[in-house]
């Protein structure tokens, strides 16, 4: 990896663990709580350099990754959490050439997620009925580099998927278990659906619709996340912890006795 | 997707929720307490249909997903389990063209799940110093068609990595601290290092030797995963949890003041 | 405290951990995996003796509390775990004194330890539609030495509740929403209403009923309780954990607007 | 229970679900942010009444438990919890009548609560080296009405326990395992020791200092508790956690082999 230039996103830590994601500009100083520093101090340097603040606090000018630059979008919607994350992604199969729907868009965290990993050769295809949403995900998916890999569109999946042979259906909207069915005729045998809802009332009518389509091995989770800060002497779980975010729900596309 | 042929591998979930993963021969019958089938039952079905065994439970022939494969693999070590793996894919930022370097392969789970998403222009160097634990890989890699994605090698990680400008290093060593300072050398600027760890000892030994040799952003976390038996009138979380697997550690590499 | 005599219940620890609680005779030999103990032997000793077994386990011949005491009853129904017991206690303000309704008896597990905070001056109402049940707790409260602290009686919480001026209710049956009403008029002003239900359509059912009686302060927790295996160098959660065994709603009574 | 009376401590649960502590006095007004409300309008009304601010707010007049007054101590040190509370009275068999050592003294919230349960027949014995917190227990144990089932002494627990024959001791200070030779002799035979500790680190010396000793039946664990958010159609876990406050430790008083 070459130095740090002009024009590209950094990620810095602060001493005190504060993350921001600045670009690199000539000229351009940034103001903290722990002193300021001039954004061009780091071109020429690699990625990981630790750089002062004039007040002496110690960064580091990080290569930002892709959960980097969700987790800086703005948050017009309820956003999806890594612990979420990792486990959709692992859990639908979806990699490198996938072809996905998903919906709604939202903040378009998990839009930009689905992206990364079905680069280079895989479409995702994401609804939202909000143009307000479509517009900003342009606009997010552009400044990290992954507008090619998704089809951004104005929509509603409980009226209607366009797509057919999808290897995964990703639903984060109000009433999952209206787009069960459009879901099934989108997705190829073999696809897999993922739900998620914040609620258990959502979590019941969804499984419900799910069986009665005839999808397979629904399985509903929570994941929790533990942070552990670890200090020599004095190692202990942190106090507060995100319990809850969303039930995931998934499920592989089948066919009812006969059907098929 | 075409419909199920001689030699595919088909994951059969039973009635009762119990999973198979077969490959379908003519002639061939498999017996369960639930009845048995003959496989080429399935022969010209598409993926998702319901057949019967001869008892009258309904199966599912399902398409088996990459972690339906690896959960699958003779467990001749300690696991990574799916909770884990999504964490660690995500945050490493791993994903198709990502060079990845590995140890110990150990039974091969975590090695197979990082081939599926570097493929098909990334690589995984994986090292272990058990030699079984390389042919068993060896096998279970071919068995998916991964093996490609894969450099498979006999050594320790704490002694060298001769690997360098590797996007994440993965440790699930038993004394990960002593595979600190050779993982800066391999990772290039922006990398990042995981590291998994049982036991709470190991854990701060890591950290300090992490943060010794100048990583930043280190983050400790324990991923739990609660199940939902969810069924009108009667929704309730499972009775038990597995509820520790391994802590893990994050980290990037980043250069001390001065160095770099 | 005396030496252990003929006739007290000692609750013997294994080297490997395991628990039985026996009643101390002469002339009886007890068997198990790690050898056997002659009861004799441990006559005269101070509890917290050390002893051998044949083949040389060393067991610790513990004083039983009034938890290994109700861990050892038959398991006739589900049982109320300790993490969920001390915080029934607590939250429901029980003591010394105290007069508590409560229902179904079940295995008695909570009705003993409810008559062991009550006593030596208050009185635990017990109810059970099941006679059975009745005449097991009946048995074991005997056993425990606090058969005089509690009232077992035959009858439905869902039909009626003949005691006053209770200070709390406690709800272990299918459909606590159904003896809410019941239960305010039993309970004093200032009395805790506390149920049990595994189920989260259960909680759902009985806050609503809560609400619409009046109730205030209505709260519904899961307490989980993670058990962490202690050796230097090997420290780490044990890998299960019984993640649910059953949702706790608390409430105070209280009026409705222009009511009482 | 007779009506509320001038002097009597109420504990107000306001619309918003906020909670004040508050003494009734003629002539008192109390502002919030939902209005205010003048003390004597409760006089005379039972517990469990509902009355309205002067801008419409409605609150209910409950009745405080011993929860209630302890969780409005001033908090001089950090507090244990409730989930933590219930557990220790219940695992150290503390009930009407029992002797028990504990220090440090702190907010004196688990004091009191110890002198709660305790009462009216048994004593606390409650040590701490700063005089500040022994004043504030003495004047927070007189409010509530307990000042009689606790000797508040100044001394550290590492150094010295007096008592003899004691049912069980609770170590809330920053070096336990210091005070576990003392605890041991302090407890009679069949006597529980329980520990609270924020940091693995502390949990592991104490461990140690207690298989030393030779007590048995060691076990650490933490408590978890979730708020469920109960509203038909909108049900589940609240987003936040207090995710880890102690780990606790038990053990029972025993002999090493050939001693007591």
């Amino acid at each position: 990896m070459e130095a740090i230039e002009e024009g590209d996103r950094v990620l810095f830590i602060t001493q005190k663990g504060r993350k921001y994601l600045l670009e690199v500009r000539r000229g351009r100083r940034f103001h903290s709580s722990e002193g300021y520093i001039d954004l061009e101090q780091v071109m020429g340097m690699p990625y990981g350099s630790r750089i002062k603040t004039n007040t002496g606090s110690v960064w580091v000018a990080a290569y930002p990754l892709i959960i980097d630059q969700v987790l800086n979008f703005p948050r017009i919607t309820q956003i999806v959490y890594p612990k979420d994350l990792g486990y959709i992604v692992l859990m639908s199969g979806i990699r490198s050439g996938s072809r996905v729907v998903e919906g709604g868009t939202g903040a378009a965290v998990l839009t930009t997620i689905l992206a990364y990993y079905v680069a280079p050769t895989g479409k995702v295809y994401s609804y939202d009925v909000v143009e307000d949403h479509l517009r900003n995900a342009e606009k997010q998916l552009e400044k990290v580099g992954l507008r090619d890999f998704v089809e951004l569109k104005h929509g509603d999946l409980t009226k209607q998927i366009e797509e057919r042979d999808i290897d995964a259906v990703i639903l984060d909207i109000p009433t999952p278990w209206l787009a069960v069915a459009n879901a099934k005729n989108a997705l190829r045998d073999g696809g897999v659906l993922v739900s998620l809802s914040p609620t258990i009332e959502q979590v019941i009518e969804t499984v419900e619709a799910l069986k009665n389509e005839g999808f397979a091995d629904v399985i509903t989770v929570e994941i929790l996340m533990r942070t552990l800060r670890v200090k020599r002497g004095m190692t202990r779980p942190e106090h507060l912890m995100h319990a809850h975010t969303a039930y995931i729900t998934t499920a592989r596309k089948a066919y009812r006795e006969g059907e098929g």
